[in-house]
């Protein structure tokens, strides 16, 4: 009998591990030899999968948004009040653990990419679509409840949320003072106070 | 009488037209080959200045950087009040025109080469800390003026306008309803309001 392989579950494990080496090493140590030696397959069984470095790359770019949607469907699912989800959405994004630093370093690899070039820049500019999708219907969801004023300026909030959040994880990645910061108490929690103030009118 | 050549005049000429080919054509653009198309060099000039593309793109961030600390004394020389300097360097940082286009582009490419390699992280971390001491030098200089809170939290507004500010400026080259958002009137002022919000005490 011919041994059955699902193509689609290895391309994720393969996926997974260039996440895995990006959070141990940095995106400068994934290449398919050493996701070849990470995983125990074969350099020719990576090559068969993956085209390129760069075809690995955004196989892990596709996984950390896989994972990204997970989050955030579990965090809107999970009953918290609407200032909790805001403040989970804003630590699923942050670079507060190796998981969330490999996603932070993958998708600044794919901002830039797509700032060079056409081929990334729609898959980024659908991330960004569906977060800021996601803090919009928080925001509105706080507005219904009571948690939030309800003459919020959602546009303004929304937008501010997401400039704050990557602009403090970028910077994180690269500067110490900074991951320091992102990484004390409650700090999320003060970008969702940051974002209401943002938000205000009147 | 051999001709005299000033190879840092020169160098900087490159560096202006390595920033023009990426405002105008974006990141992917610039080779030392168009760089000699458009500068009128030949290739071998070039390649005498640059052993690589790599090399030009950070020429290119060094000259951004020598632009930006000019536009930094001017801002603080020009005697407005606090507010109004602040304003000032976040609108100088956000890509509202060709220049600055190219800035923010080089910058991202930076900050994402910072992420995977040490070697561009010294520069970039170099950049972070001259910005934050620019911001902070005006927020303390708005305290004592009394244009801004005398028990404002100084870090705190520091860090929020620096993530705003990047965030903003990363997300807008990516995604059009950014930058629409960005270019609309008052948005470097409404940055600053929130910024003095996060750093709101009592």
């Amino acid at each position: 009998m011919p041994k059955i392989v699902d193509h689609d579950e290895r391309r994720r494990e393969l996926a997974d591990v260039a996440l895995a080496l990006v959070a141990r090493e940095g995106l400068a140590a994934v290449t398919t030899r050493a996701a070849a030696a990470e995983s125990g397959w074969s350099t020719g069984v990576l090559n068969h999968y993956f085209a390129s470095r760069g075809d690995l790359l955004l196989a892990a770019l596709r996984r950390a948004g896989e994972l990204q949607g997970r989050t955030y469907e579990s965090i809107l699912d999970g009953g918290a009040d609407a200032r909790a989800r805001l403040t989970a959405v804003v630590e699923s994004v942050l670079p507060l653990d190796d998981r969330r630093l490999a996603m932070t370093r993958v998708f600044l690899f794919f901002y830039a990419e797509g700032a060079a070039a056409e081929g990334a820049r729609g898959e980024i500019e659908g991330f960004l679509a569906r977060w800021r999708r996601v803090v919009r219907g928080v925001l509105e969801a706080g507005c219904r409840e009571g948690t939030f004023p309800p003459d919020l300026d959602v546009d303004a909030a929304t937008f501010a949320l997401l400039s704050l959040s990557d602009g403090a994880a970028f910077e994180a990645v690269l500067d110490p003072v900074t991951m320091a910061v992102v990484r004390a108490d409650g700090f999320a929690a003060r970008c969702v106070a940051a974002a209401l103030s943002a938000g205000a009118t009147g």
